[in-house]
This record gives C-alpha cells, sequence and structure tokens, in this order.
C-alpha cells in the first residue's frame, strides 16, 4: 500500500495524458506560500487558482502593495518554471476586509462581491494589479477576474490592468503583458460566452458559485444543499456550452471548482475536452493517475450521451453504469 | 387627451393583434379581490399571475383550506369566463409567514422559498392545492409553480397536484385537472427547458427572479443596482432558449415579471414569440396598442439581429435606432 502510495507520487510527476493521447493539465488552487511544496510534490503542473484574499482577511489593514508583491514574488519565484494564476481579489460574499467596511447586504452573496467590488474600489483594485503585474518579472504569471457577468465588467477590467501595464513599464518595469483569463461562474457569462472568449486568453470555470448561482441556491444553507448537485443536466449543459464557445475562439477552458477534484465526474470533464483541471494539492496524484486510465474519445461519446438526460438521477445512474462496465468506478 | 385615453381603453377590451396578425395575449399581474374590476376594465385578458402570498404574510396564523377556497372561488368567479393563473405559494425570500417560523438564512434569496418551501411543508402545500382545486369547479383555472429548478422538483409538485386532485375527485368533485405550468426563473431550467415543456401545459418566464439569478445580483441592492439589465444579451439569449424549447415542445410561452410591461422591451418580447404577457393591470392599454402597431415579422428580425450583440449598450442603440426610424419610439 505504501508502495503504491509512492508509485502514484511518482507518476503525479508526470503530464496526465488519457490512453489515447490526450493530455489533460492538472494544476493545484492554493491560498498560502506554504503549501507550495506539497502541491508540487503532489504533481501540480502549477497553479491554476492562487487566492489573493488571505492577506486582506486576516488583519485590520488593507496590505500595501510592497507587502503584496513580495508576498506574490515569492509565489512566483517558488513554483518556477511553472505557471501561477492569480485570481484577482474575490472579497464580499462571504470575504471580509475590515478596513473596507462594506454596507451589510441582505443577500451578501447577491451583492459587491469580486471584480464587482474591485471596479468600484479603483485604488484598492490597482493596488492589486501592480504587485501582480511586478511580480510578473519573476516567473510565469496568468491573471484572472472572478464573477465577470458581462463584457463591460470584462473590458472595464482589462482596462485597469491595461493601465497599470503602461504605468509599470513606464516606471521602467521590463514585462510582457501576462496572459489574461475570465472565471465563468454567472450564468449571463455562460451565454455570453462566445463573445467574452474574444477578449480573454484563457476561461476558467469556477463551480462553485456557477452551481450555486445557476440552482439559486446558496451553497452554505443546508436547507437547500439537497439541491446542490453537480450532475444537474442543466449544469452539464451549461460546462459543455463553455468549453464549445472557448474552444470554438481557440483559447484553453479550465474549471478550478471542487468539481474538477471529484473521481466521479472526471471522464464528464475529460469528455467535455478541458484543457485544465485545478483543485485541491492533496487530489492530484489521484486525478492524474485516473486520467491516465481514461479514453478520450469513450468519454467523448459518454458526454454526448448524458447531454440527453433530463434529470440528475439518470446521469449518476448512467455514469456509474459506465464505469462499472469499464471497471473504472473510482 | 381625455379623449385619447377613452380610446385606448376601449381599444384594450378588444384583443391585441399586430398589424401582421399575430395574437398576442395580455394579462394582468395580481394579489387582491379589489383589483379584478380595474384589471378588466383595463382590458386584461384574464390574469397570467396571481400571487397567493397575501393571506399569509398579513397575519398571524397561516390561513386554512375553507378560507383559501373562499378567496380563490370570488377571484376564480369574478373573472369568469377569464383564465387565472395561481401560482402556488411563493414565500421565503423577502416573504415570510409567522407562524412557519423559518430558520434565517444568509442568503435567503438562495434559499429555502417558493417550490422549494412548499416541498418541505407537505401539509402547507396539500391544504393549498385543495383550496386552489376546488375553486377551479367555479371558473377557469390554470396552476403554476415557481421556482422550479429542475425536473425532479416539478414531477413532485406534480405528483402532489395529482394526489390531491384524486382525494378530491373522491370526496364527489367534479373538476377536470386544470393546466399545469413551470415558472422559469433558475438558469438550470432555462438549460433544461426543452425537458420541462415535456412536463407541462405551459412556461412562464419570471424576469424578475431569472435576472436577479442569472447576473446574481440582489435586485434590492442599490451596490450592485447598476448591473441589472433586461438588455444584456445573456438573459436576451435565455429568454430566446426558453421560447425555442416551449414552442418546439407545443407549449405556451407567457413573461410575468417586470420586464413585460415596458414598451421598450415588447418588439422583442413580440419578436422573439411569445404568446402571453402578464404585467401590472395599468400598463395593459398601453401595451395593447402598442401590439397593434407592430409587426410580427419585423420583430423578428430586429430579435435575430439583436441575438448577436455582446453587450447590453450595443442593444439599445440598436433597439432605439430600429425604434426611432419605425417611428415606434415610445
Ligand atoms: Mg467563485
Ligand atoms: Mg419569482
Amino acid at each position: 500500500c505504501e508502495e503504491a502510495r509512492e508509485r502514484l507520487l511518482a507518476q503525479a510527476k508526470k503530464p496526465a495524458i488519457t490512453r489515447d493521447g490526450r493530455k489533460v493539465i492538472v494544476r493545484a488552487n492554493l491560498e498560502l506560500l506554504d503549501e507550495i511544496p506539497l502541491a508540487l510534490d503532489f504533481g501540480a503542473d502549477g497553479v491554476g487558482l492562487f487566492r489573493t484574499e488571505y492577506l486582506y482577511v486576516t488583519r485590520k489593514t488593507i496590505p500595501n502593495e510592497e507587502e503584496l508583491f513580495a508576498n506574490y514574488r515569492q509565489v512566483v519565484e517558488s513554483l518556477y518554471p511553472n505557471i501561477v494564476t492569480f485570481r484577482t481579489l474575490d472579497l464580499g460574499g462571504d470575504k471580509f476586509a475590515e478596513e473596507l467596511d462594506l454596507p451589510e447586504e441582505i443577500n451578501p452573496a447577491l451583492g459587491l462581491r469580486a471584480i464587482r467590488l474591485c471596479l468600484k474600489n479603483p485604488a484598492l483594485f490597482r493596488i492589486q494589479l501592480r504587485a501582480i503585474l511586478r511580480a510578473c518579472a519573476y516567473g510565469n504569471v496568468r491573471i484572472m477576474f472572478p464573477l465577470v457577468s458581462g463584457i463591460e465588467e470584462l473590458r472595464e477590467a482589462k482596462k485597469f490592468l491595461q493601465e497599470v501595464f503602461e504605468e509599470l513599464r513606464q516606471e521602467g518595469l521590463d514585462i510582457e503583458f501576462p496572459p489574461c483569463g475570465a472565471m465563468i461562474e454567472i450564468p449571463t457569462a455562460v451565454f455570453i460566452a462566445d463573445h467574452l472568449a474574444k477578449e480573454v486568453d484563457f476561461f476558467s470555470i469556477g463551480t462553485n458559485d456557477l452551481i450555486q448561482y445557476a440552482l439559486a441556491i446558496d451553497r452554505g444553507n443546508e436547507q437547500v444543499a439537497h439541491l446542490y448537485e453537480p450532475l444537474h443536466p442543466g449544469i452539464l449543459r451549461m460546462v459543455h456550452y463553455i468549453l464549445e464557445a472557448g474552444h470554438r475562439a481557440g483559447i484553453h477552458v479550465a474549471m478550478c471548482g471542487e468539481m474538477a477534484g471529484e473521481l466521479l465526474y472526471l471522464p464528464l470533464l475529460v469528455g467535455f475536452g478541458f484543457d485544465e483541471l485545478s483543485m485541491n494539492p492533496q487530489s492530484i496524484p489521484a486525478i492524474k493517475d485516473y486520467i491516465c486510465a481514461l479514453s478520450f474519445e469513450e468519454c467523448r461519446s459518454l458526454c454526448e450521451e448524458i447531454l440527453q438526460f433530463a434529470s440528475a438521477e439518470e446521469v449518476r445512474n448512467h455514469l456509474e453504469a459506465w464505469l462499472e462496465k469499464k471497471g473504472l468506478l473510482p
């Protein structure tokens, strides 16, 4: 058993490639510097989601540019030459910074959070963007904006980034403009994914929020927890729709919600054609191992069948029967 | 001016038919018995949404079956032979019944409300369904379930209705099973509208909630009010998608949110092919008049163009230019 674990960890250092030769990049979701060695040890192909709220929610004052830069630089350097994907501030909802002193909201999950909050607080946003761009000089960085609901928001966020980039170039910083992505986690963004895809270098689907909004359920509320269902045909069709739109536009599509780290869903995610999956580091070895046991073409056929079902129960039954037949039940 | 108003009111009593002969049923959203004469006076072709929460939120105790029946019967009789569409209880969110004593929720809009609440409280639900079905004997009734997110919920709600129907038949009540509809106001319901359409006789799009969930904004929260936008291309594509699914299945599709009562949006709603629009009674005469000035085929072409746009601003500009060219700016 110890031996099996060793083999899994050793294999996790290699790329995950399906039996028929399709590579799926498997990255880590991280929040802290301390987690980086572990993530690399578990075979992370870089970081698909670096959460940047920690320095804001654990202290009384907003961190300044130098503090952020020092932190981001260390992250980027520790992971070099792997990619780090910084998600810009996702405060609000259930994460608060004391100094910001935001008004209380009746439905905070439907309120001023993430990119909305940043666009309303240009100083807050610029300081973070400056720190991320400065860290670009030390490794491979991507930036993604959370909770994009429309093209105007995305363009506005990109404009901030462009302005800060020009500013830093004038100050003498020698960096390239980093790849820039939109998180798809709001239903309207799904429906205009074709338009959004033209504005960015990649998509990353945040399934936790997407499922929450698409089903109109607070995932922290046990009264409606029974409705939280990644296999809801509506959710699967949304995911499929985003992938089609992204790939038609020639961009990479990633998933970085909890759904990405579940073995049971993996044949569907592979079949839909995800280029990247990002998850808790601990899940990476088993996910990479499982990808190597799958056939992309078989998973694709499975997805075609599954997209026709009306209920999550039918999806689950069909998926489990398929896995059992293939001897792949997790 | 008084004369113009008289003409408008007289014309409102007739069906609304576009210049090229397409009829659009225009109904009233009502809550109280007292509003019925006004609605009929304004030319309502029946009631597209009768809200049933009033008797629950205005008193300390839950009303019993007899009280509900007496109320519903009066509603149905006063409107006869027009259709009344009862929405089953839409409590929770921002409407509470004291006796139910529901737990507080951090995001009540994403919590235990509407059909979810009824399915968890069978006694509450059955009493209302009994009262509505008993009222069927006195006129033309339809029933619709609010906040349907998936096929299981819809089937479960219909099962309750079927059981209560059988029960009442055994007690000797001689009624037909009423037409039964699903409100489409949750994003996952949009994406499985083809499946849902096979289970019901009609759809009614509740745009207030649909827009709120699809954009992930609390429409009561002024911090994010700037994002509330019925002309968001994602919203328009959702609406279009629902209509296509409904019509492919051969069922009527209605809209009963505030969006349905706005002149500016009307060419789009007519062009998308709505069979019914339901709104505040006061809006009916002007809406009916405006429908008569439109051409369905022209509105359809407009919709085809508009569905290609990436931003609400482009949609609005194109729509306004189109209206101006046709001399139809409201
Ligand atoms: Mg999120
Ligand atoms: Mg509603």
